[in-house]
């Protein structure tokens, strides 16, 4: 894979606020804060999306989100919380560098998200579900 | 805490299009299908959100996620592929019960996101940095 703006923080190459770091991600300030504390966790590994990843890396995202968010809440004391990781650009990613965006929030912070949800009935969604094969 | 959608879902005492389950997470086509194949993935555990946690139960979810992701697109092709976890109100949580968001995308699909960035510079990100105290 590319090096990337992502690749060259964790390289140290580039600098940054880190945040937090352990064998399989690093953390650290988004460049670009939407709200006052937040945080960017990427992999270590250089893989571009959540589907190109191994089962250890999705597992330590998770969990450093999950501790990031609980700091992030405790020093920010945010109205809400927003988890995003998004994949490839129709999935709104920007850096193709595998990472997850912890964003506190607040309301009327300006961050919106237009959700065209449609109701197809549960005779639809079971013929859905069944084309998903785990 | 109390009933939700979700609870009932995973009782049985309401129906959904199963998609997985473990002993920590219950997986099901999103009734308000944003595009198809968009699938939620809700803790067991009657927590309302990923701060409310268990380690566990936040691994449990984000490897469930990787897991479902790749199904899905597997299964349906997308162009990209978000994940959404959405903590209160002010975060975009709807049902007041863990829980987070695999959704298939593709160009133009109509889901939007207005994400205003700011650039502080790195001095005021090593200062907001240094508040969350993992």
């Amino acid at each position: 894979m590319a090096a990337t703006v992502f690749s060259r923080i964790i390289a140290g190459e580039l600098p940054c606020a880190k945040v937090y770091e352990d064998d399989l991600v690093f953390a650290f300030m988004d460049a670009g804060q939407v709200n006052p504390g937040h945080v960017i966790i990427a992999s270590k590994a250089p893989v571009e999306t959540l589907m190109d990843a191994d089962e250890a890396t999705a597992r330590a995202m998770m969990v450093a989100a999950w501790r990031i968010a609980r700091a992030v809440r405790e020093a920010f004391a945010p109205a809400g919380m927003t988890i995003l990781q998004a994949n490839r650009a129709a999935g709104w990613q920007t850096v193709p560098h595998l990472h997850l965006h912890v964003l506190p929030r607040h309301a009327g912070d300006g961050v919106d998200l237009t959700w065209p949800r449609k109701e197809p009935g549960l005779e639809k969604l079971k013929e859905l579900a069944a084309k998903i094969r785990l």
